[in-house]
C-alpha cells in the first residue's frame, strides 16, 4: 500500500496556508493576486511530483498523471471564505499531491494514477457556483460567465485577464480516463468530535431548497388601527414561521435541517404596522423523498395562508439543489480501509454542506471523506483539525484509493 | 353662544399651511427657520385678534387674554411631522385663535377668557417629549434640554439662539388661572369615517408600554448543526410573538392594540443559524388595569421563555406612558352641544395617539374633541379633513368653551 509521508503533508498545508495568512486563518479569495501566487505554488509542486500540471482557463490548477493504468481523479479547493479556515478544501487538494507522491514511489501502484485538481471558486466569490467543477464536466461556458462580478465589484472575464490566463484553454474531462472521484474534506460539522469518531465516510451530499416567503399586509398607524381591521404582516410572517416550523418537524427526517436566516420588517418602526414583511427559509436533506415532503409543507402552508387571510404571501427566489449520492461500492472500500486504521471509529455520514464531488458525482463514481473539525467550526479563523487526524485522514485516503484502484 | 367665522377660521388654516408647504401636506420642523416664521405670523394673529402674545424662551407662542373671568386655555401644536399633514396641530390652534376672536365679539362672552398656545415641539423634532406643554407645566427645565439634537443634529439651546429666542423667560403655568384645558384635533384614525360620525369626544389619551425583547442563542452553521443541537434565536423570537399575539387577545379589551414594529435577526445570512435577535413591541390601551394585565402576560411569557430555554429573553428599552383620562364633566359638556349641531352624529372614543392634553390633564380638567381624518390617514401629505368638518369641528369648540366657562 502507498505510505504517506507526515511531516511532507503537514509541511505542504502549512506552507499553502502562508498564502493569505490572516491569524490562525486564511483570506484567500478566487483569483485575487494573493490566490493566483499559491496556484503558481501549488503548479509547481504538482510538477515535482511529476504530474502534468498547469493553470487552466478557468483558474483551476490541475496535475495529469503520466500513468497508463486506471486513473483516480483527486482534489478539492484552494480558494478560501473571506477569513476563513486554512484546511476547507485546502487539505483535499494537498491529500491529493501527496497521494500523487505516494503512489509514485510504490512499486505496488505502478501504473496506476492520480490527476490533482484544485477547483476554482468553490466557496463562490463569483456568483457562479462551483465554476472550477461545473466547466471542467462542461456542465458551463467560459465565455457565458466571464460578466460575473465577484464580491469586491471584478468581472470573472478581467481577473483572469490580470492573471494572464485569458485564452489559455479549461481543462474539460476525457470520456473514460476516470474510475472515479475522491474528495477529502473537514467536517465542518461536530458529529464526529461528538462521537469521538475520527473518518466520516459520505453517504450522500443534501439537497438544498428554500427560498423567500413575501407577506403582503397593509402598513398603517400602530396606535389608531384597531385589531380587528389590521392586516398585520409581522403577525402573519411569525404565525406562519412558527407553524411552519411545527409542520417540518412532523415530517423530518435524522438529517433533515431547517433554518430561518433572515427576516425584513418594512418599515421597520415601533409605531407603525408592518406591511411588508420578508422570511429567507432555507431546508436541507440528503434525501430527495423527504425534501419532497418538505416542500409539500411548504406549498400546504403558503396556500393556507392565503386562503386564511388576511394577509398574502408568495415564495420568491425559489431554490433547488439535489442531494447527490455517492457511489455505494467507493463508500464500502473507503470503510473498510479506514476500519483497518481505526477500528471503530468510522461513522458512515451525509454532507450537509456543497462541495464539488455533488458535480463530479453526476459524471463519474464519486465518493468522500471527512476528518473532524475541532469544536465543529468552519468558515472561520479558528477552524482546525489535530494533525494525528489529519495523517490519519490521509493515509486512509492513500489506501482507500488504491484499494478502489485495483479494485 | 359665541359664533365663529367658517371663511377666516379656514383662511387662517389655508394661510399657516403656506409656511413649508409640500404638496398637500407641511415640511415645518419645530425651530427650523420657516416654523419661527410661521410663529411670529401666528403671534402677529393673536395680537391682532386682542391677546398678548409671545413666543416664549423654549419656542411656544402663548396668546394671554385680558379678559378679568374664568379663563380657558386652549391650544394644540403648529410644528409639523416630517413631510406631514397641514391640519395636525395646527386645527387646534387656529380653533383657538378663532374662538377667542369669537369671544371677544360676543357680548354674552364679556369676561370670559381664551388664551391660546401652540406648544413648541409636539412631534419630537427633539428628543425631549412634549417639550412645550411640559416646560409650561414646569415638569421640565430648560437648561436641563439644551444639549438635545434634533434630527438633523443641531442642539435645541443652538436652534433657540438662532432664533433669538435665548434668554426670553418660558411662559409658566399660574396657578388658579384656569377653569381647564381643551384641545381640538383632527382624529388621525378611521374610526368617525367608518361609523359616520362627525365629532368625537375623547374620553382618555391611551397609555403606551413596550419595549424590545433581546434573545440570545447560539450562531452556527445551518447545514453541519442537527436540530436537537441548536439554540436558535430566530425560532425563539417567532415562537414568543406568536404566543404572545394569542396570549395578549385572551385579556384584551375593546380598544387595546398592540404592534411588533421592527425585528432584527443577527447576523441575518439565509444559511446562518441567528444567535442574537431582537423584537420591538408596543402594547397601548386607554386603561391602567389592562395594561397591568397585558404587562403581567409580557412578563409571563419572558419567564416561560427563560425557564423553557434552550434561548434566554430580556427586555430591554422599557417604555411606560401612562393613560391620561380627561375629565368627566367637560367631556359631558362638549357631548350635550355636539349633540345640538350634529344629532346622533357624536361619539365618545379614546385618542390612541398622544397629545399635550396628557400632559396639561395633570394639571387641570383637560377636554380634547375630534373631527374626522378622511381614510383615517394622517403623519402624511394626505391627510385632510372635510371644510364643513372643519367648521362644524370649530363652532362645537367654541359653544363648549362658553359652556365650560359658564358652568
Amino acid at each position: 500500500m502507498p505510505k504517506i509521508d507526515p511531516a511532507r503533508l503537514i509541511g505542504d498545508l502549512r506552507r499553502l496556508a502562508e498564502f493569505g495568512r490572516h491569524g490562525t486563518g486564511v483570506h484567500r479569495l478566487s483569483l485575487t493576486d494573493i490566490d493566483i501566487q499559491s496556484r503558481h505554488w501549488l503548479c509547481q509542486r504538482l510538477t515535482d511530483a511529476g504530474l502534468d500540471a498547469q493553470i487552466d482557463g478557468v483558474g483551476t490548477v490541475f496535475g495529469r498523471s503520466r500513468a497508463k493504468g486506471p486513473v483516480l481523479l483527486m482534489g478539492s479547493h484552494t480558494d478560501t471564505q473571506p477569513k476563513g479556515g486554512w484546511l476547507d478544501g485546502a487539505m483535499g487538494v494537498i491529500y491529493a499531491l501527496e497521494i500523487a507522491r505516494a503512489f509514485a514511489a510504490d512499486p505496488a501502484c505502478a501504473g496506476l494514477g492520480i490527476d490533482v485538481a484544485s477547483w476554482i471558486d468553490e466557496e463562490g466569490h463569483f456568483p457562479v457556483g462551483f465554476l472550477g467543477s461545473r466547466a471542467f464536466v462542461g456542465e458551463l461556458e467560459l465565455k457565458d460567465v466571464t460578466g460575473a462580478k465577484s464580491r469586491d465589484g471584478v468581472a470573472l472575464g478581467d481577473a483572469l485577464k490580470a492573471a494572464k490566463l485569458d485564452g489559455v484553454a479549461p481543462v474539460r474531462l476525457e470520456p473514460g480516463r476516470y474510475k472515479g472521484y475522491l474528495e477529502a474534506h473537514v467536517e465542518q460539522g461536530g458529529t464526529l468530535e461528538r462521537e469521538a469518531k475520527r473518518i466520516g465516510v459520505v453517504s450522500a451530499i443534501v439537497g438544498i431548497r428554500g427560498g423567500v416567503a413575501v407577506f403582503k399586509g397593509e402598513q398603517n398607524h400602530a396606535g389608531t388601527t384597531p385589531m380587528p381591521l389590521r392586516k398585520d404582516a409581522a403577525v402573519a410572517l411569525f404565525e406562519f414561521a412558527t407553524r411552519l416550523n411545527r409542520s417540518f418537524a412532523e415530517v423530518a427526517g435524522p438529517h433533515t435541517v431547517w433554518t430561518f436566516g433572515r427576516v425584513v420588517l418594512e418599515p421597520g418602526s415601533p409605531s407603525v404596522i408592518p406591511g411588508h414583511t420578508e422570511l429567507t427559509l432555507q431546508f436541507r436533506d440528503p434525501d430527495t423523498p423527504r425534501l419532497d415532503a418538505l416542500s409539500q409543507r411548504l406549498d400546504a402552508m403558503l396556500a393556507g395562508t392565503n386562503a386564511a387571510g388576511p394577509c398574502s404571501v408568495v415564495l420568491i427566489q425559489p431554490r433547488r439543489t439535489e442531494p447527490a449520492p455517492m457511489d455505494a461500492g467507493f463508500q464500502d472500500v473507503i470503510e473498510t480501509v479506514a476500519a483497518k486504521h481505526a477500528p471503530g471509529l468510522v461513522r458512515r455520514m451525509h454532507s450537509a454542506a456543497g462541495h464539488d464531488a455533488m458535480v463530479l458525482a453526476r459524471h463519474m463514481p464519486s465518493a468522500m471523506l471527512f476528518v473532524p473539525s475541532i469544536r465543529g467550526i468552519s468558515h472561520d479563523i479558528a477552524e482546525d483539525t489535530s494533525e494525528a487526524d489529519l495523517v490519519l485522514g490521509c493515509q486512509v485516503a492513500a489506501d482507500a484509493a488504491a484499494a478502489f484502484l485495483k479494485a
